[in-house]
This record gives C-alpha cells, sequence and structure tokens, in this order.
C-alpha cells in the first residue's frame, strides 16, 4: 500500500519536500527556520514567511472574526520576531464561501487591520475564491539587520534558555486566538543581548525547543519548577501543547545572568530562564521539583 | 438578513476589503494590479503576490499532481510576468489531508519545481497544514527595473491591444493546468516596446480587458475575427471565459505596427492585435465579422 502523509508526519513530510528548494543566490537560509532569509542589501536580509489558516483545524466557525484575522496575521508577525526583525508588507489570500456574511468578512479584515496598523504592516495585495471551508492564507515580509538576525542553529553549551511569557492551555483559555507576536521583546533581545538561537512556541516548550537542539547540534536540561504555566495549564501541557507563541530562546549565561538582573528591575518585559543548553546532542532532560532528571518525552501536537 | 458575500460578488468584496490596507512608504502600488509594487532601491521594485488554489474549484482530485503544483506556481509566475518582472523567490503553503499518498505531495512538488528551476525561482519555506480538501497557497516575489514596471492604469486612446495567444477552452483542454507563464514575452515587451498597460488574462479577455478600461479610465473596441481563439473554443468563451493565462496588453500605435513587422518576421512570440482603446470611459466594444459594433456583455467567471 502506498504511504501517505499520515505515516510520514508533519516534518518526515517537511523533510521529503526539501529537495525542491531550487537554491538561488538570492536565498541566504531557506527551509528550516521561521521565515525563510533573502539578501537584501549590504546591511540587511529581508524576511519571507507564510501561514495558512484552515477552519476546523486552527479556529471554529463559532471563534469571533476578528480574532481569526488577527490570529492569521499574528502568527506570522511572530515568525518575523523570530528571527529578529521587524515585519513590513503582507499578501493575503482568503478562500470563503458564498454564504458567509459581508459582515463576517469585514471583521476579518478588521482585526487583522488593527494588528497590522500596530506594527506598521501594509497589507498590498491578495486573492479571493471560492470555498467550502474558510481558509486564511497570509505571506508577510520582514527586515533584519545582518548583525541581528537568529537563526536556529546558534545555540551553545552553558546558554541560558528563556521564555517571553507563561505557557500551556491556550486552546481552551482562547489565547492562541489572541495573543500579541513578541516584536518588542525579541528587537530589545537582538539590540541588547544577542540570542544565540530563537523560534516561536507552536507546538509547546519541549517540541519546538527540540528544533533548536536539533539546529545546533546541542542538548538541554529544562528545570520544571522555572518552566511558567498558564492558569488552568498543566506542565505537560506547557511542555507539549501547542500555540503559545511565546519566544524560545537562548543566550550566553553571563548575557542571560544580565537578563535576569534587567527583568527583576523592570515591568515592561518578562524573559524566564527556564533552564541550560548542554553538549548531549539531540538529548532534552527535565529536572523535577525532587531534582530527579529525566528524558522529556515529545508528544508535540500532530498535525497530521 | 445580512447581506453575503455572494451577493457582493469578487470585486465589490475586493472593493469592500481596501480600506483595510494600512499603506505605508514601503508600498507604492497596493490592492488593484497583478502583484503588489514594493520600495527595493534606487532602480528596482520589488513585485509581490499570492495565489491560491482549491480542490474542486482549480483543479479536481483527478489533476495529476504534477499539473496541480505546475499551475500553482505559474498562475503567480503570470502575475509577475504582467506586470513586466522576474520572478525571485516563493513560499508555499498546503493544506492536505493526512490520507494523501506522499507520492501524490513529491509529484505536486516535483511540479512545482520543474518550473521554478526554469524560471530561476527559488522555494525558499512554506507550511503545511491539516485540511480535508487540498488547498495550495503560493505567494511570490519579484523584481522590476523602475523603468520597465507596467500598471493597468496607463491605456491610453489610440493605443492598440494585443494578446500573447489563442483563448478560449481552456479548462476543457486542460490548458489551465499546464500554461506556460509568459514572463519572456513579458520581458521582451518591457525591454523593447514599453507596453502602456498589462495583465494576465485569468477571467477571459473582455472580462480582463474591462479592468485595464477602468483602471486607465478608457474604453476598447475589439475586432470579433482578430480575436485569436483555441481549438475547440466559441469567441465568447475566448471573451468572458476563464485562465488563459495570456499577456493582455496596450502599446502605443506607432510602436504597435513595429511589434506586428516585428511577430511576421520570426517565431520565437506571438502578439496579436485584437482592437483599439478608445475615449469612452468605461465601454468596451465588439466589432464582428459584418462591421456591426455593439457592447460586449461581460460575464466574466463568477468566483461567488
Amino acid at each position: 500500500m502506498p504511504r501517505n502523509v499520515q505515516s510520514l508526519g508533519e516534518f518526515g513530510l517537511i523533510n521529503s519536500v526539501k529537495k525542491y528548494q531550487c537554491p538561488t543566490s538570492f536565498v541566504v537560509h531557506g527551509i528550516g527556520d521561521d521565515a525563510a532569509v533573502l539578501q537584501l542589501d549590504a546591511g540587511r536580509y529581508q524576511l519571507f514567511t507564510t501561514d495558512m489558516l484552515i477552519e476546523g483545524v486552527h479556529f471554529t466557525r463559532h471563534a469571533p472574526a476578528k480574532l481569526v484575522g488577527h490570529k492569521a496575521l499574528a502568527c506570522n508577525i511572530s515568525d518575523i520576531a523570530a528571527m529578529g526583525g521587524l515585519p513590513t508588507c503582507a499578501v493575503v489570500s482568503i478562500g470563503l464561501s458564498p454564504k458567509l456574511t459581508v459582515r463576517y468578512v469585514q471583521d476579518l479584515y478588521s482585526g487583522m487591520s488593527a494588528l497590522a496598523a500596530q506594527f506598521n504592516v501594509s497589507i498590498a495585495g491578495g486573492d479571493t475564491v471560492r470555498s467550502d471551508k474558510l481558509v486564511i492564507n497570509i505571506a508577510l515580509l520582514g527586515e533584519v539587520e545582518k548583525k541581528c538576525l537568529v537563526l536556529r542553529s546558534g545555540a551553545k553549551p552553558g546558554d541560558m534558555i528563556f521564555v517571553t511569557g507563561p505557557l500551556g492551555n491556550t486552546l481552551r483559555s482562547g489565547k492562541h486566538l489572541d495573543f500579541m507576536p513578541r516584536i518588542k521583546e525579541a528587537r530589545f533581545l537582538v539590540e541588547y543581548f544577542r540570542p544565540t538561537a530563537m523560534m516561536d512556541i507552536s507546538d509547546g516548550l519541549a517540541g519546538d525547543l527540540a528544533h533548536i537542539l536539533k539546529a545546533s547540534g546541542v542538548g538541554a536540561l529544562l528545570e520544571s519548577d522555572m518552566i511558567p504555566i498558564n492558569p488552568g495549564a498543566t506542565l505537560a501541557s506547557a511542555l507539549t501543547g501547542g500555540e503559545d507563541f511565546e519566544l524560545l530562546f537562548t543566550i550566553p549565561s553571563t548575557c542571560g545572568k544580565e537578563l535576569i538582573d534587567y527583568t527583576k528591575n523592570q515591568n515592561r518585559f518578562s524573559f524566564i530562564h527556564v533552564g541550560t543548553i548542554t553538549g548531549k546532542a539531540g538529548k532534552c532532560l527535565l529536572k523535577d521539583r525532587q531534582g530527579l532528571i529525566s528524558p522529556v518525552v515529545v508528544k508535540a501536537y500532530a498535525h497530521f
């Protein structure tokens, strides 16, 4: 019987299509980070990302249209944040049913537009097509100074691991719809603290940390009593839940200590130390409250 | 009863969401052309476009996966051609069922990739999500020298109207799946002949010419016996059928005559004169074989 997508899984699928990239000198980093990195000019790279949201998978028919529009753009802006950049310009494709009310579509755009205005993003074009289920795809451009670019591949043993906020329970609480992308936090970090690796959390802390560990060829030790969790969330949901959209980053320990001091003395940003990068490539360990260390069993959100 | 999308129609819908663009100085031309035009550097603009293809609307489940992949990229490249530019880099979002075979997905990418290689396009990233029906969205960047940019808004009374090939019957013949985007023709035109307006034909000759007439504030007289039609096509399907993806352009009459002479003396490109721009804003007339002139009744493909 021919293999299907489910048997391959999301990342198996991504790996199997990587060979179709057709690389050109225009692309500095292709598939494998939160956004593609393209040549722009002497001092800057252009960032390019896309996210598709499908009714019944990423939001329900009952979710307020404004929040659906907000989320569709926010998850793209979050990808640009994860690279250390600033978003610039989006194109929006919408597949929708002829029976949908005009009001719903306007609310959708208004949610998107309010967030776009907040981050100085232009909605410059798009496509509207017929579809039984609502589908929204946004592609977003961004820019980053070359010296500020952060990939997933720079984490070093001894680096401290941080997140920008509490995790878990985002689906039931609705936070997955109305989260604020961490552009300001990311820009502060790349300007003053230079993270060695960064990404946004969309598949749980452990699920996404695994990508940094793989890309950087390192391991990690997480400390369970340091991991911030949302009201109603369990540690397990923080580790392997979905769609937190907080940033996860690593930073050399001297800078990390300064960042902890900085965080104590202000109320602007929240940077929470959750563990340390180790030299044990690919191994993610968790120290529990009793000091016992065991491997993290990652069962991230399965798209397929 | 609240108004629905169907009652508004595709272009009513696009108009109603134009106010959500959030313009910035970064965007030179936003919604309303085949691609958005962005600032790039002193000599060039960046082009940015996106197209969404949905199973059951733009292709059937029985269409060969390679052709579906080809079409998904080709209609984006066609948008870049319509602006006079060259494509550079794409991101690909795919919504697919877990039951789909890995072979199907690989064929899809392989069709896309073969076309990408031909036009020097990098596939730099993307998103894969779960969906009952197959959905493919590609966002594509391109570049164009400032002096070569062609919009829909530059047609002048007296300009000659041309198309790059025969029209009609593309759905039944399958041409809508395997067409070749007219990048070479567009680049030849912008380098040597400077069209005053250009776009690609995805809603029939008359349906799309209406966009140029509206954007340019002019009218047109088409000549029925000059309009090239595909085998099996009727004049009506050429005028109002869908998805030809030939270029439609206007050009001052002195250049137009040179272009006709050029076309006669070579076999490289086909540029076919089909009518003339008039001063009667918004009016599209058709001269039939007997010399009778009547208004073209545009019943373009209705997405909603």
